[in-house]
């Protein structure tokens, strides 16, 4: 890769210690950076360290693999989980869809005007429907129709097709599938899905219709990865609306397509720009 | 009762049909009265009508049983359930607590201040902790310490108590006791609980816990008419507060006691101003 | 006209008195509709009465000219202001728009789903550049570069196109010029504009960086009726989102580009839904 | 004061350059303290760096003088502005009321339940309205009358009372008296006001009638630090709550009064807890 750098963002946890900061901040200052921002959080309860920290490199050029052999000592030192990104380098998004638009909608929108600094190499869905929306923004639609019997075997060719295809990350914007462990595995705290309820209110099917008949008063979204158990996965971001008595199951799920959408868009953000550390069955999400 | 009215509030809900409107419209211009406010609803599901309206009887003298006397034969024909209610008669509240104060101070704040026309004859606690509280704002405190074995007395005595004093409206502002079936079908619809969550997510105990241990990014608080099923009774208001990864369990539970203060605040009000109707386990709470 | 009709919206404005809801819900019950919604609010102040109603007409035929005829008596009477809407009535809507697209795109969008029950027969610019966008809907684009030279001249143009297009609704969405008073005179209460701020703070231009410069802590959006008086017409809606110190101008703009949709959107709905009657300065919107 | 301490946090700002987070986190290092929470951001407008970081000496025993006496060549390096807080130190808050009780009572209640670590040595008032209340939380009462006539002396009074208590931090609590400029110089970013509106919509008098007036759909409430100029300091929080055609003005007022509370509640937080820095005309609160 090798490619000259001038953002850089680093994403760490570890056991908590003394000097963590210090140490960090003195390796980016070594390397000739000039910190841009700097996040931390310690969690009591489990004793760990997270970070996030984004510096310039301007004026000193050196390559990824550079960067990263640097800092391999201190990270082996701190026990650390971490990964350094390069803003340069455009994360690359496959969208999974079913039969609703509003979210791919709002994704494509984001991609064309340049909001969404990434790339989006295909869109898969289990149904042709959506297909002439996403030709139009030239992009590549492949259809899996999912049954019971072909389900492994065409999960199998999906994540096949994302392989050859280098995806980051995987947005499911209203798929209404359920995608196996296997799947799921090869996408750790990386599939990010969109679950129309204030979870874990109305987990599982027709969070609107639930949610019609227990009488809320306000109706909610939820976006978070996915893991193996379903609806359970670390909350990214939530929003809600208010609704009241008059306001019939249509205009729940009318009223909830925005809430979707927008909670979705942000979840991606914070995602994309590397703000997203999961912590356990939780997410640390910096501002 | 007969005394003279200036303000009249009519709540009556029955099956829908043609010319509801215009019958009780029509009814109260016969009455003298002028409509102040006029507020209805069909639930097209079940095929029911919700009606508030208020009026004025300026210049128009009429005792409470002339009017409800008046108004029956139409109600019996339109085989509804309805109440007259007079805007000079101030609702009579029971305040239930335990050992949390905020919720208290903040109605007998709300109370000394006018905001609340009702009066309060008596606060309820299974324990001592806020009689302080309490007496100061010269009202009788009276402690029932509840153990499974005396349960049912205690609560007959309550019982007693509250019908001794005319009660018409209970209020547990963080009560922590489960009323028992009998008390609850005392006061059907007429008993209104704070819960600190948003419901009904985190039912039971330690919603703050759950909340906290589930990572959501937004925490919530409900107050509802209680019912002999716990946590599950009709909704009568909820609000949320964004939290983040920043917030401990300790950071929760103060910034939820601003959320349940509020909530329960909003929905005494919609009581006692007489803006709820039940719809089975919804409510209407008109604006 | 006289075309047949299911749903029925009467809005009217008075001098209170006694008897008005009665008189209408009788006039209603007569004609053999059932009332469906009905909202109203006097204004103590003015001394006004406003009403929304509407009601089915199923099973009764009767002609637009015949209701209105019929009801004439009544209104006159009443001394009121008053419109008699038919849902099975799309409203006929012209869209401006300069070179922002996000509005305008929004728009597009909830016609072509078939949330926005209007007709949108043209799109009226004074830039060529939204006009790929527009001709993929099928709609008509119109140019009409704006100088201060040839306003007035280019201004009767559009009047006569919206003429003849029988436009209900004129929508600016982010259309970057003023109308003249000759403009607002031709379409009253019909003109809706979304301005980029909480207004009255930071009328008249770039009001992302007054509010950038002002150092708020909250950015807001208005969408109001335009009256001769520049960012002083009857606000309709608003709405508004938290922002920080970590957020820059461009920031700003982009938030700011996703509630500007957002309160536009829910003022175009109020309006063609007819749940808006102007009050002087200001707006009733009927929920 | 050279006491022992356990806590410690640190404001600073300085023109940016590379290695500012890196050598003061080596400098907490280096005297044994472990970072707990570390906040920076640069404003690329005006090329400053901002910092708060605090940290904990557990272990390690110093002194106030010591720690500012160590820092100060690194600061003085910086060209910064900067204080060192100790969280063991309670600030000295002096509230200033008139005849409003809503804001006072809630920053008594906050303080008697321990939610304020303050002390609050003395209420100043121009009127004798709120004695009791005060009185009744065992805390000095001073009323000084301001008339034009007066005023000059009667603040100098004031003064000599505020600096023989230590006082750091005044809180105008609907303090309805200008305070003069020599006044506001003895306590510059240090005099915390609420104000009324959503700034700078609706400056001087009547907000909530301003409001009203103008129709719009939502009211706020903004607080801020003190400057000469009225109005114009720098905002450190905002909020607002949806209104309706429905909402008279005395509703305003009331609904305006919960939110006022919330509002300065949260900028006194923000303030005693060490988390606001002054950026010129606005504000860098962090969370």
């Amino acid at each position: 890769m090798d490619q000259k750098l001038s953002k850089v963002i680093l994403l760490l946890s570890c056991p908590d210690r003394r000097g963590l900061v210090s140490h960090i901040a003195h390796f980016i200052f070594e390397q000739g950076g000039n910190i841009l921002d700097l996040d931390e959080h310690v969690d009591t309860e489990s004793g760990m360290f997270f970070i996030r920290v984004s510096w310039s490199m301007n004026g000193f050029w050196v390559s990824a693999s550079e960067l990263e052999d640097a800092f391999r000592p201190l990270a082996k030192d701190f026990q650390a989980n971490w990964k350094i990104h390069f803003a340069s380098k455009r994360p690359r998004v496959a969208v999974f869809v079913s039969k609703y638009e509003h979210c791919l909608q709002e994704i494509l929108w984001r991609h064309k005007t340049g909001e969404f600094a990434v790339d989006i190499p295909l869109v898969i869905s289990n149904h042709q429907d959506l297909e002439a929306l996403v030709v139009q923004h030239s992009i590549p639609f492949h259809v899996y129709p999912i049954t019971p019997e072909n389900k492994m075997e065409q999960e199998q060719e999906e994540l096949a097709l994302l392989r050859e295809n280098n995806i980051d990350t995987v947005v499911l914007a209203r798929y209404m599938q359920v995608l196996s462990q296997q799947f799921v595995d090869a996408y750790p705290s990386r599939i990010i899905n969109i679950h129309h309820s204030f979870l874990p209110a109305f987990t599982g099917g027709n969070p609107y219709r639930q949610a019609f008949h227990r009488g809320v008063k306000i109706i909610g979204a939820t976006s978070h990865y996915v893991t193996e158990e379903l609806d359970q996965g670390p909350i990214i971001e939530q929003d809600i609306i208010r609704i009241s008595h008059r306001d019939t199951l249509k205009d729940l799920i009318r009223k909830g397509r925005d809430l979707e959408r927008l909670v979705l868009i942000r979840a991606i953000s914070s995602h994309i720009e590397h703000r997203v550390l999961v912590n356990g069955r939780k997410t640390i999400v910096f501002g």
